[in-house]
């Protein structure tokens, strides 16, 4: 019998025509929002024309990647990374033509690190010299480059780390050492298989005036690992570039081992590495001596001009992170609203159709169109687009702020952003990462497969809470940057304030300062000190009074904990919870007030907003549904601080469960409004013409190698697939759990001739 | 130059000592609260004896899993299968040892449906005859079995599904047909590549009396997919056995389509197949009706005896995860607590350490010790113990249910047990689910890679909270439940209450009633209506009005439910979130209760604890941490409900943290007591010797099959592995994408002899 499947269409509705009314019921201006959010570096254009290249290339097929074996999708990668750098050639593509591609492929690849950490370390830690001489080879990619700073056992705390530059004033080297296993480098990506060349993070060792540094001796060698410490101070992390690998044979050089960590959660086709060095010896030119440096001829510390480029670089990663989140999220959310749109479950229970005109079993509902649907789904869609207008202010202050330090060395602003960006990327992150789940839980079944395009959006945003600065490590910066801004305020009370902060927090203590610090609770204020003056601001009637209620609870926040650790002395350790929560209320408010700004002031901040009254006034709609849902998830805080009263509480639920009412109808054209094209979406459920269930079952039916085999089922044969026979089987399976055979690659005829020697 | 890796130790403190000294620290006595916790069944004894046999076996190692391609995890699995299979006999194992060995292999394979749904249809299902004719091949696994009942278009809704079995008077056989795409059975385990009989669920279509159903011919067969709809009635979703593949060649039978639907999340050993019908014949014999049937006589349809068999058989299954999910949760919390509590971060903010006697800088600190790693770990931990002590309530309902059915058809537990378990369901796998991924990125850099044994774990488990019952759905059972009991004690105040919700109930509308009938909200009970009289229980030093403070709220939300549907007839969909809220205070009621009568009243309850002071003191300290962490994250609920007072509220979070002091030295001792054993962890995180940065370093080091190559880095060339040149490459990397040569299969020589004729 021919394959009957080709005759079938999915029930009624179909997808698409269920699409094409829910675009028929919205007046939201599709063109106009996606012009509004996209309008940079000529984005949507530029997406267009990259997809359509992209797509014609059979490595770009995205469809077979989650078969693969974890080898292979390395060296799927790699091809990958190899014909984006010829692409860029061919067509000629800049940087951001680049990055859009980068983007687009959505893979994290074996070169990912030659154009962002590698070459920045380059650019900006270098000597003039230093960058004449590796610049030209960076830029003609003849290098391939990594950067090798976390270690085994140190990742955040940086200043911790093991590895040893040992400088010998004799030969004029610096000698790389790893004196433990947990010295050795650790999850620095493109090292593992890929990288010729590192930046390696060592702490630079400096003999001590006047003692015996005889290091060509192989006695003081060993010592060097253990016993010459004392003799050696530490100054600190350093960067050095270094040669790791032969340019020929890729074999690592003598007295460095390397190899890739393993798999991990996402990232399957990138080579993270370890690498630890056996005395291995660098010239003085390698360590990069832009702002610090060795005397060659004296030994001596050369200290850097200014600490803080090292910080700033940071913070620049941090707000690049923030600004990337609102696209991440879109895509989950866009798949998630155009599913939950087309697919039905269950009629409604209180339906009561007529029989006669529409004989049969009552129909089933869109499963948007729940409540405890909405509640996951269209607050999140309210999240890309606060995370956008928060973006576009980062990117304000970003840009901002690195001009200030470019034009004319100041760092002024530098405080302020690093304490943005840090709060704000660990709430985005938290926020994104989240939320991609919340999706997938919310589209059942089918959010569970392979099909669904959430496994690898998944996987690979996991890593964004914890790289970068781990989330919940790095709100203490942001924390203790509002504590020294409110001791600031708090001790300086009656001065105009310098800022839109220094206002706020005046605000606060205009009302509370008193009845705080006079209370009977002053020793131990965050545990019992009186509630204070309750403002209860008008958050359902007023949208600025909403915002005033996120300003006034962060506010608290910052006065609490500065009572706590400035006036009361408490120890750090013991506030990091309040720290916390301290800065997610401030980084909220900053969400909170960039939404505002945008979809209220456009006019007074100077930006034409672009939007057509409809489309606006959904976008207010959504801002509420943000605010107000984000109140909800956190409201003891807000009652405890005062903002809200009890009674206003209870009326926010009813408001949220309102307003989803009214931006329902127009999910589906916000989601077009982002723009995420299908190829990067991979999405049977997600696609922009909705036909999910043809997509999803062709996915199965035609584009699943395990179907291409029949298999044994007899518990009694050893024998796996049909016609191998139990002793293949057992040999190949045996092989196959261990690892032995390299999963796969014996079998294919590869593994005698390329062998690595390592 | 030799390896010199094998000569390094990780730096001090070493893994081993830290936990010896953490153990040595505490007094909590391990064996014996490991034997109270998993007394049942033997399984301490169980579970040693079955982890000596796997780890001996090559194919149980579970080292390569992660490198490996999505369809070799399926011949694994299936070999993995087929071994337990000959283990049982050869070792003479019951079914408990098998369990367990299906528990350690850590893997749902390609039998998984052979002894639970496959078998527990025909075993409850069948008649007599049938089960004469199927039970014998059944237990000699003859067949091998899967179930399918969902499909592309329908989950949850089994009402709604499509695919049909009309009955056939003429040839007295039923006709099974899927009419549509989405009619095609989906998701069905074990059905894509291994089953070669299926439990096939699908509506039962006869004739309307006096229709012309003379199927025979061809032209009514076409109607049959849609023409003929309107003279057959369906009866609802029906249970057939139908054989579907050849027992010979295993290929599907003629009319037959059926294939795996390809990666998911998780499960990648597990071929969750798809299938679709064209008119295929099965017998009068393949309905299974032991409740209903068809008469193959008249055609008429014999009504079920009872319909609560089937809604019986799914309440047990939810019964079930929730027993299971504390050993879940109890594995990722033994992994992050032996982790964190090695691994050092940072120095102590405030440590002023003594230069003289202990120069250079401050110590690190391991990370467990910092508040904001505890306040994510620590309330977990003790949530393992909430899940412990509400499961085993679980099993004595499950229990005392099942036996009441069986032995006397005494059926009026099931709706407690319904409600019960439908709503712990939802909360107890969403805290599993929700906690392993807490824990994992508490763990930081390391939780993200392979050797944490969190990767599996987690995608595995994310299934959890969609199958038997969708975590958002299932509450309204939970809710519809509780509204009918509030409904109950509202309308007949002062009875003598019938079981411990009646006297809930009662106590809370005691206080409460009056206020809220008589207030002005009572048109719009959910939005305005006033703050009832708040009890403020005295949480903080009286643990019976700990748990009372939540029994308290949870009536208040039934409460408020009740007013809203039952009293103003609101559309059930419009109080679906409160319906939501509503469950999950019931569930957060009955794990506080449960595990508070396990710590405080043993006795009374007529169960030896068997535990020591010291042990049976830290136990009480998790439960108030674990009651009063819940308690803060919904805190405005109880702040709504008049549970508890702002004032009060205020000192709960310093409360939490006294007491996470307070088990912090407790915490590696308390893992130790779920004895999870290194071979189900794998995780060279959380090994049981805290060899930790040895085993991730020898895992990258000595057991990634990646590094056994070498490739070539430059851009200029097309070739990958160094070696096989640039032709070769391109082509062998193209059908890797497109996945055309089966992910290494075409390559392997397999792929011209096996392949299946689908």
């Amino acid at each position: 019998m021919a394959d009957f499947t080709y005759r079938l269409r999915p029930a009624e509705p179909q997808g698409p025509s269920i699409l094409a009314s829910e675009r028929a019921g919205s007046n939201v201006h599709v063109e106009q929002l996606a012009g509004h959010l996209l309008w940079r570096n000529d984005f949507l254009q530029r997406q267009k024309r990259i997809v359509a290249i992209l797509e014609r290339i059979p490595i770009f097929s995205k469809k077979n990647q989650l078969n693969m074996a974890r080898p292979d999708r390395y060296q799927l990668g790699l091809a990958r990374a190899k014909s984006l750098r010829r692409l860029s050639i061919e067509h000629g593509w800049d940087r951001d033509d680049y990055l859009m591609a980068d983007y687009l492929v959505d893979e994290m690849g074996p070169y990912a690190l030659q154009t962002s950490m590698f070459a920045t370390s380059i650019r900006e830690q270098s000597t003039d010299r230093q960058r004449a001489h590796w610049l030209p080879k960076l830029e003609r990619w003849d290098i391939i480059g990594c950067y090798a700073q976390t270690e085994l056992g140190h990742g955040s705390n940086v200043k911790g780390i093991e590895c040893q530059a040992r400088w010998d004033g004799h030969t004029k080297e610096f000698v790389l050492h790893s004196p433990t296993v947990t010295a050795s480098k650790w999850w620095n990506g493109a090292l593992g298989r890929t990288a010729n060349h590192a930046i390696v993070v060592a702490q630079l060792l400096l003999p001590e005036p006047g003692s015996d540094t005889d290091s060509d001796s192989p006695a003081a060698q060993d010592r060097g690992a253990t016993g010459s410490r004392s003799r050696y101070k530490s100054y600190g992390p350093h960067q050095f570039i270094v040669q790791i690998r032969d340019m020929a044979t890729h074999q690592p050089l003598d007295g460095i081992v390397i190899g890739d960590i393993g798999p991990k959660y996402g990232y399957p086709a990138m080579d993270n590495g370890y690498m630890l060095f056996h005395q291995f010896r660098v010239p003085h030119s390698a360590l990069l001596a832009r702002y610090s440096g060795v005397d060659a001829d004296s030994g001596a510390y050369m200290r850097p001009q200014n600490p803080a480029v090292v910080y700033g670089s940071l913070t620049f990663v941090r707000a690049q992170i923030v600004m990337h989140a609102r696209l991440v999220l879109a895509r989950a959310v866009t798949i998630a609203v155009r599913y939950l749109a087309i697919r039905r479950q269950f009629a409604d229970r209180d339906h009561n159709h007529d029989q006669k005109t529409t004989p049969g079993p009552a129909p089933e509902q869109a499963v948007l169109n729940y409540p405890t649907v909405q509640i996951r789904i269209l607050p999140l869609l309210a999240t890309t687009f606060a995370l956008h207008y928060t973006g576009e202010a980062m990117y304000q202050l970003y840009h901002g702020t690195r001009e200030a330090i470019e034009r004319s060395g100041d760092f002024s602003r530098l405080a302020e952003m690093h304490a943005a960006s840090s709060g704000l990327k660990s709430l985005c992150t938290t926020l994104a990462a989240d939320g991609i789940e919340i999706c997938r839980r919310a589209m059942g079944g089918h959010g569970f497969g392979g099909a669904s395009g959430m496994i690898a959006l998944n996987n690979e945003y996991l890593s964004k809470p914890t790289v970068e600065g781990d989330n919940w490590m790095i709100t203490q910066q942001t924390a203790a940057y509002l504590i020294k801004r409110m001791t600031a305020v708090a001790q300086t009370l009656g001065l105009a304030p310098k800022d839109e902060l220094d206002l706020q927090f005046q605000e606060y203590l205009a009302v509370n300062a008193n009845s705080n610090t006079n209370g009977n609770g002053a020793g131990n204020t965050t545990a019992t000190a009186p509630t204070p003056s309750t403002r209860n601001f008008d958050i359902l009637a007023n949208d600025a009074e909403l915002v005033r209620a996120f300003r006034h609870r962060a506010s608290h926040l910052a006065y609490q904990a500065y009572r706590a650790r400035v006036v009361e002395k408490k120890p750090w350790t013991s506030l990091m919870i309040n720290l916390h929560r301290l800065s997610r209320a401030h980084s909220e408010s900053l969400l909170v007030s960039h939404f505002h700004r945008a979809v209220f002031e456009s006019s007074a901040a100077g930006a034409d907003l672009d939007l057509d009254e409809p489309t606006l006034d959904v976008m207010r709609k959504l801002f509420r549904l943000f605010a107000l849902f984000t109140l909800d998830a956190s409201a003891s805080e807000f009652l405890l601080s005062g903002a809200i009263s009890l009674q206003r509480l209870q009326a926010v639920l009813p408001t949220v469960q309102d307003l989803m009412a009214q931006v329902r109808p127009h999910a589906v054209r916000l989601v077009d409004a982002w723009s995420v094209p299908d190829y990067l979406l991979e999405s049977a459920l997600g696609s922009h013409d909705g036909d999910v269930y043809n997509r999803l079952f062709r996915r199965a039916h035609r584009d699943n190698p395990l179907n291409r085999w029949t298999f044994n089922p007899d518990w009694r044969s050893e024998e796996i697939v049909m016609g191998e026979g139990a002793e293949n089987a057992r040999t190949r399976l045996d092989a196959l759990a261990l690892g032995l055979d390299n999963t796969g690659y014996e079998r294919s005829g590869l593994a005698t001739t390329t062998k690595s020697k390592l």
